[in-house]
C-alpha cells in the first residue's frame, strides 16, 4: 500500500507541526512527532497562536483540557491555518462527556475549516448527532453503525473522519479505509490516542489526500505498537519500546505488516 | 490483609477518577490510574469541573501548581462531588512552603468535605497547626510525633489523614495503619507522591472505609516499587518497570508481600 | 577539569531549583533535577512566584509555552531572585519564531538581571541582534560566527551565554569554553534542551563562576547522553537509560570522559 512512502516523505521534509493541545499528553504529542521524523511546536498564547500556525505545515487542535482561553487560541490559530490552507486535525477528546466539550467542539467545527476530525466511537457519534455519552475520555458503546456515523460527519463537515478503535475507520465520505493494525497494549498507556492525532498531522502535512494520510499515519503507529508489544512486559516498557519502534520504522517493515483495507 | 481484594474490585469496576491537578505530574497521575485498572480524566475548566466530577467515582485535588483559577475549579468540582458523596482526595503539595499554598489548602478544607488528606510530614504538620516550613515540595524534619499530628488533623477535619514517608501513616482518628512497604527508589523519581494520591483515589472509589482504602492503595503502590527496584539500574528504568509491576500486580503477590500494621 | 567536583557539590548541598517553565517538558525539567541530586520546585502563580524564588538556590525561566500571565510571574520571581542574588537561567525557547517570543525575551533581559542565557544558535543570534528566524523551537543555520555572537550577547547583557549545538559554546565575554561531549541521540528526544538548562541551574546554585558552572553542567549532561546511547535502541530506551546514567554519574567517569576546551 502507501504508508511506507508517505512516512519517507515525512522524514525527508521534516514538517513543522503546531499543536494547541492538552496538559496531560502534551509531551508525548511533541515527542512522537520528533520520533517519527518531523518537528513539533506547542504554542497556545493568543498573541502568537496565529503566527506560529502560519509557519507550520499542519495544526493539531486537541481539546483534552480545554478552557475558554485555549479555545480562543485554537480559533486564532485555526483561522491563520485556514488562510494558508494548512491542514487542521481536531482531536475531539471527551466530546459527549460534558456540555462544555460538546459546545466548544461544535464551535470549532462551525468557525473553522477542519480537515480531519478524530475521536473514539462515542466522541465521533456525538459530533455526528447521535445521542451518546462519553465516560470521561473513554469511549462508550455506540449502537449505530460506526462507518455510517463517520461518513455522515464527513459529508456534513466536508472533512475526513477518523474513528479509532480495535479497527480504525477513516473516511472522506466516499472512500473509506479500515486500518486493521494495532495491539491491545496501545490502550494500556495514556496518550496513545492523542499521539495518533499528532502522527496523522505529520502525514497530512506531506500528503494532500487526507484519508490516505490519516490511514497511513495510523497504520505506521499501530505497526510500531505491534512490534513494541512483542518485547514488552507491561505498559512502562511498552511505551519506551514504542518510541524506539516508531523511530526505527522503515518502508520494508511497513510494506510487510500494513493491513489497510479499502471498502 | 485486604489490599489484594480491593485492587481486584478496582479492576472489576474500573471507576472514573477525576483530577484537578498540577502540570508537572499530570501525565503520570493519569497513567498510573490506567495502569492499575481504572479510568483517569483530567478537566479543570470552571465550566465543566462540576459536570465531570459528578460522573466520576472519586476526585483528586492536587495543588502542586495551584493558581487562583485552579483553586476555584477545585471548589466547583469539590462541591459537585460532595453533593453526590463522591470521595475527595486532597494532595497538599508544598503546603508550608508559601503563604498561598497554606491559605488555599485551608480554604479547600474549610469549604469542602475532604475525605482523605495526603501529604508528606511537613505538609500535614502545617495543616495540623504545627510551626513548620516545607522546602519547596520536599518534607522537612518535624519535631512533633507524626502519628499524633495525623490523628489531630483527622479529628479536626473528620477525614482520613495520610503522611507518606519511609513508613506511611494512615489514620481516621481512631483506627491507624502503618504501611511498611516501600523502596528508596520511589523517592528518586518525581511524581510518585502525586501518583500515590491518584492510586488512593482509585481504591477509595470502591471501598468506603477510606483508611483501609488508602492503606491498601499505598501497599499496592509500594509493593510495585519494591518489585521494580529489583530489576532497575536507576530512576529511568525504575519508572518504566514500576508501571509494568503496577499493571501486572495480582492478589497472590500482594498477599505475600503486604506489610500493613494496624496500631 | 572541574565538572566532577561541581557535581559532587550539587549532591552534597541538594539546592532547591525553582522553575517557571513550559507545559511540554515541565516534568522532565523537574525529574532531571532530582536525578542529578538536587530538589526541583515548579510554582507559577503570581501570588507565590516571588516567595518560592526567595527560598530557592537558583531560578530557571523557560519561555517554551509563554503567556502574558507566565511572563508576569517570571518577572515577579526574577525580581525576588535578583534581590537575594539567586542566579537566574533564561532558556530562550523559540526566540526568533514569533514576535511575542522576541518581545518577551527582551523584556525579561531588560527588566531582570539574568545570569545565564541559554538557547540554540538562532535563538541566541536573535537576542544578539542578528536577523534570523527560528523554525518553531528548532535552530536554523546562522551565518554569523557563533562564538562572536555569544560573546556579544554576554558583553551587552553582562551574562554568561550558552549556545547549544553539536559543540556547546559557553562564554562570559572573556573566558570561553567549548563543551565537546554529546551524542546525536540527545536530539532525538524532546526536552533535552530544557533539561540541560535545569542542570545548568543546579550547577550555578553551587558554583559562582557561572561560565564554569554552565560548562560543567553541560559536560555532565552530555557524558550521560554518550553513556546512555551506547546501550539504547532508540529514543524511548535512550531517555530512560539517560536518567539512569545521570543518576549514577560519578567523578571518576566524568574525569575520564570530560571534553571541555578553554579558548
Amino acid at each position: 500500500m502507501f504508508s511506507g512512502e508517505i512516512l519517507q516523505k515525512v522524514r525527508e521534509t521534516r514538517p513543522l507541526i503546531h499543536h494547541i493541545t492538552n496538559w496531560v499528553t502534551i509531551y508525548d504529542c511533541a515527542n512522537i512527532v520528533r520520533a517519527i521524523g518531523a518537528l513539533p511546536v506547542m504554542a497556545h498564547a493568543k498573541e502568537e497562536a496565529g503566527d506560529m500556525a502560519s509557519i507550520a505545515s499542519a495544526l493539531v487542535l486537541n481539546i483534552g483540557t480545554l478552557t475558554e482561553y485555549i479555545i480562543e487560541s485554537m480559533k486564532i490559530a485555526g483561522k491563520s491555518a485556514n488562510q494558508k490552507n494548512i491542514p487542521i486535525v481536531l482531536d475531539a477528546v471527551g466530546v459527549g462527556a460534558t456540555k462544555l466539550r460538546d459546545d466548544k467542539a461544535f464551535e470549532l467545527l462551525n468557525e473553522l475549516k477542519i480537515d480531519i476530525v478524530k475521536g473514539n466511537s462515542s466522541e465521533i457519534a456525538k459530533l455526528a448527532g447521535e445521542n451518546v455519552r462519553t465516560k470521561g475520555v473513554e469511549a462508550t458503546k455506540v449502537e449505530a453503525d460506526l462507518i455510517a456515523v463517520a461518513k455522515k460527519l464527513s459529508v456534513e463537515r466536508k472533512c475526513v473522519t477518523v474513528i479509532t478503535g480495535k479497527e480504525d475507520i477513516v473516511t472522506g465520505g466516499n472512500k473509506t479505509y479500515l486500518v486493521k493494525n494495532g495491539h491491545a497494549m496501545l490502550g494500556s498507556v495514556v496518550g496513545t490516542g492523542c499521539m495518533a492525532a499528532s502522527v496523522i498531522a505529520c502525514f497530512a502535512a506531506v500528503e494532500k489526500d487526507y484519508a490516505k494520510a490519516a490511514s497511513a499515519g495510523l497504520a505506521c503507529f499501530c505497526i510500531a505498537g505491534e512490534l513494541a508489544a512483542e518485547r514488552s512486559k507491561g505498559p512502562g516498557t511498552f511505551k519506551e519500546n514504542f518510541y524506539d519502534e516508531i523511530y526505527n520504522l522503515n518502508k520494508e517493515t511497513i510494506d510487510k505488516m500494513e493491513k489497510i483495507e479499502e471498502l
